[in-house]
């Protein structure tokens, strides 16, 4: 079933607040087979509530509606719903007693702006809302359902679980439909698109393949639909495998994963530890790395070496070096794996020097111009990168990059028996 | 005038991706005297743009659309678009050239997904965009005006920023709306509101403040609107030097200023050099300090120690200290800042050392307590945090509550003659 989400609030439209309650309703409803279709904000008038209900209603099994139901002025969501219906607003006894329940373990006042919060359009069905003042509301019309709910995220969170979804659930068993998510780094989004070519256009009716990009990462989203969620989950296994098989080289993860994660999990499983010796990005590796929660177990730290004194006095970098190649070099990037290695206590190490601009360019090593180096004891492997102008794009740019070739490394050189990684 | 937004794209439907977009383009609008009417975001088929497009459409002047505009089959908005114009897609030969270098510099392959970016819709006036292969476009449509922009949002940012919003008013000019905005740290949201309470409610009709608060910092923004533009500038240059002597402890800078770039500021014009010991944050203070264009001036580099050995043998702290009073504690943030400048190149030196969480807590110091200091080679000073249980959370508001450490210090043993700040 096709289900409409309006949401009131002026907060909303001049971008105060960022709504968030969407997309977790979008998420909720897609688990129990129902899709949304459209999402409306609105802003507090009645006009504009008037005309967001019917736009929301077009094509829409269920019209979910959140905020507008606070004590204060601005809150006008009920009578908007009372005139589109053509009903009154009627006070409802066990609303109010509910809300003043509420304030006395709050120690507050019953003022007569709570009195009002217990008059509801004649026509609603009361879902009580354990985690506020503000009641949730089930109201028909002809086929369709509208629901209310208080746009305060853990109320409307509360309503969802316990009222609106096991309803709606009864109310319209739903088609089924599924999601599998691959997260690739390193290849852009069209290199990927024209690997997968002629198989998205063999893909069976029901199923859609989405490309998600972001700076140096792209997320392949297989979504299907069918009227058997037994039959459609085997088929979408069978067909995130298959997708798997076109970017093996770049799959780092599945789902929600993230790429500083799924390095914590390669190093963690071979018991590495890993040392950074940072330039260009000024401990941004090392801040992806350390966001990971437990990731003292397989990084110990690391050296942000912004200047070339510090690259030689505490990494060890030969002056000549830089006289003669620069702090931009794949010599400079290599003497810092090796000097993060002698002077930490670390199996691998990465380093990585570049011009992050806007300035620092010449014609030879134009802004973007960035080395990096992964190694071990054993042996070190550099490359050079070429980004934008874009400062703080080049930093996070190439901060991906290298966690990429981080990761190339220990899989080439610290290979596992078995797959790395569950998909389907 | 009033503006619609219509987001395209099935990930903001099933709640993969929360729409960030639309609350920025909110406030930028606002800035410029524009206000947003409708938000409206739909899937990506050719009948939900179309649907949209004409919700969007009504009542507003202009439709600002983001998303579905990448290389790969499921983006159609230049589909949709061309159909309700009822006009052909015909390809764009400087778009493609300017495709064509982007890739160059990324060193990828133009592939046939690149050459259908560069076809648009026959009515489409094209907005370069600088960041990215999707192209903005300005289509006009009897007396009102349809945009279409990339989703990725920095891409959008950059063509509102450069493009659409200078458009947008050189068409429709406005009633005059002006904006002064403070920036404080360190002081909370309710300790500042008292401090103003009684100036705020004076405040003369037409002016409103607003507290926009986020980790440790809160943004004061007061808005005016009037018939004459001179006169409202007069009057928010006034009121905002009134309200800026109420916070002038907190207060770091105006505007679009950053914590990182005022430090920046001090840092330079004092020739003061700075360099960093970081635990728990893991690089992320020095991540802040260089995301700024030309902080190699003022900043040297940094250790991450993320273990004790490395706390020890990088930066000299005393074995018994981490016995005694362990890893966090005063003793150990104080030698952390004698070691780094002991061995680094710098005047003064920030470091941290805590339990970012969600694990690793005792009752003695549980998840959120943190130490930080800052001095030179004359004196140190430290101090505690408390902070929450969210790991994210607790990195990004020491980060900020060290740096505002570090300003003032700098402040208080290296006053400059006059003022650091120009208000109003």
């Amino acid at each position: 079933m096709q289900v409409s989400i309006l949401t009131i609030g002026d907060e909303i439209l001049i971008g105060q607040v960022i709504d968030t309650n969407s997309a977790w309703m979008g998420q909720q409803l897609n688990r129990i087979g129902m899709q949304v279709g459209r999402v409306i904000s609105v802003g507090d008038t009645l006009d504009a509530i008037h005309r967001g209900l019917e736009m929301a209603l077009e094509g829409a099994g269920a019209v979910l509606i959140t905020g507008g139901l606070g004590p204060t002025k601005d809150d006008i969501t009920k009578k908007a719903l009372a005139d589109f219906f053509g009903v009154e607003l009627v006070f409802h006894e066990p609303t109010f007693q509910r809300i003043g329940l509420i304030l006395e373990k709050f120690n507050r006042p019953v003022t007569e702006a709570h009195r009002l919060q217990a008059f509801l359009p004649a026509n609603a069905q009361v879902l009580p809302n354990k985690m506020g003042t503000a009641p949730g509301m089930w109201m028909e019309w002809g086929t369709q359902t509208l629901i209310s709910m208080p746009g305060v995220p853990f109320e409307m969170k509360y309503l969802m679980e316990y009222e609106v979804l096991p309803k709606l659930q009864a109310k319209y068993p739903g088609t089924p439909i599924g999601h599998r998510t691959l997260l690739t780094v390193g290849e852009g989004e069209s290199t990927i698109a024209a690997r997968l070519s002629t198989w998205e256009d063999e893909l069976p009716d029901g199923l859609k393949l989405a490309y998600l990009p972001s700076l140096g990462q792209v997320r392949l989203r297989l979504t299907g639909i069918g009227p058997n969620a037994e039959a459609l989950n085997a088929l979408l296994d069978q067909k995130v495998r298959e997708l798997a098989s076109f970017v093996t080289d770049c799959l780092y993860g599945t789902e929600s994963d993230q790429l500083e994660t799924a390095i914590g999990r390669m190093l963690k499983a071979r018991n590495l530890h890993l040392a950074t010796a940072e330039s260009c990005t000024g401990g941004y590796i090392s801040h992806l790395i350390t966001s990971i929660s437990g990731s003292s177990a397989y990084f110990t730290g690391g050296v942000i070496a912004y200047s070339n004194q510090i690259k030689t006095e505490q990494l060890g970098v030969q002056e000549e070096t830089l006289n003669q190649f620069g702090a931009v070099s794949e010599q400079t990037v290599r003497e810092m794996v090796s000097g993060i290695l002698a002077r930490f206590p670390a199996h691998i190490a990465l380093a990585i020097s570049g011009i992050a601009g806007p300035d620092g360019g010449t014609p030879q090593k134009p802004v973007g111009t960035i080395w990096i180096a992964v190694g071990d004891k054993h042996r070190i492997q550099a490359e050079q990168l070429h980004a934008g102008k874009d400062r703080i794009k080049n930093i996070q740019f190439s901060s991906v990059m290298a966690l990429n070739k981080l990761r190339k490394f220990i899989l080439e050189y610290y290979p596992l028996p078995g797959s790395e990684l569950e998909v389907g």
